[in-house]
């Protein structure tokens, strides 16, 4: 599959190495063409990456990723073109943290709305598909550095998107069973605002790699 | 110990009914002495129970829990008055539910703010705990309803008052070491923001007990 991955910051790079290492084509998109840090990752990850602007990514990819900073993704993506995402499967893993909020920070918004509905109402004709926004990037493409069993949430407005999106996730290392569906878009609200209890476990936990299991008796 | 249990909800009435169990003296408190909730609940819990307004309830005891719907926690405060609840331990185990803001319902305030700061900077004499609001009534005095290890969250200001307030939740039947100190009391942001996941964990699981757990190396 080509994918295109918007941004060039940690997540950004950890992501599109995995799919590179999956065997997938991966463009790295950027604000401008020929972005350093871009340019230093399709160096490093051999002859199936490429990088170029924003726009040219998401013209590339057959998915999208949004793993721009959440204050300035709706940006981004306007950028990368809706003509360019139209059809297309996004997957939004970004969290919209206020710049210049303290620590830990704040978000831009919340409660009533949320960074993946915003990109959905912007962008109607794509297929947002909201999760991997609840661990660092390290455990989104490498659950097994979390040990036992722990969960991974999704939610989008179209079900055969969100299965595509479920089996790049089991393609990741995320068991079938670690995947819990939270219904439409709308439900982002929950993940995004996990955010704010996330930062506080990071407080505590510090560096190491962890995620949250959800345990019931059905469950 | 005498606890005064302010609100007369599942809540109240759930965890008012076990600190009787466990050999506490508890007054209910209600906006008005003679609440029909209350009465029935005193009539039902036997002779170490008795029901008041707020205010009664608050002098009553050495122990403040606010169990009273979020909306309205500061006013039922404010009726108990901040005489009655200067130097004590004040455990508030709600969340700031916005009445009449859909399913799954919003918070009134998030983010920059909580209930629990809200309270402890409107009443800077009490030692305000927040604690047990990530888990439904069943699940905060029998935390064996969800099988396995998993965790509850408390943070404040007043260590020796969260000291306090541990051992209450290890009397309730919560391991030591299911108990996660986040630090200060602003950190409530954290687990009332959580509510928004809940919810939608809640709409998924229906009505199985559940919490979470955090799964790290370290943890």
């Amino acid at each position: 599959m080509r994918f295109g991955v918007l941004g060039t910051g940690m997540v950004g790079q950890t992501l599109a190495g995995k799919l590179v290492s999956l065997g997938h084509e991966v463009k790295m998109g950027a604000r401008q063409a020929g972005n350093e840090k871009a340019q230093a990752w399709v160096a490093s990850a051999g002859p199936s990456a490429s990088a170029g602007s924003f726009a040219e990514a998401a013209r590339f990819a057959e998915i999208v990723i949004n793993a721009t900073a959440g204050a300035w993704s709706l940006e981004a993506l306007t950028a990368a073109g809706a003509e360019n995402l139209a059809g297309k499967i996004l997957i939004d893993v970004a969290n919209p943290i206020a710049p210049n909020s303290g620590m830990p920070p704040q978000l831009s918004f919340c409660n009533s709305d949320s960074l993946a509905e915003r990109i959905q109402r912007t962008f109607p004709a794509s297929r947002v598909v909201k999760t991997l926004n609840t661990v660092n990037a390290a455990v989104m493409v490498n659950p097994a550095l979390v040990p036992g069993r722990h969960h991974m949430f999704l939610c989008g407005d179209d079900a055969t998107a969100k299965s595509e999106v479920a089996a790049l996730l089991v393609s990741f290392g995320w068991p079938p069973e670690s995947l819990i569906d939270l219904g439409g878009i709308s439900n982002a609200r929950g993940t995004e605002m996990y955010l704010a209890l996330w930062l506080r476990l990071w407080g505590v936990l510090g560096s190491s790699p962890f995620n949250i299991r959800v345990v019931s008796n059905d469950f």
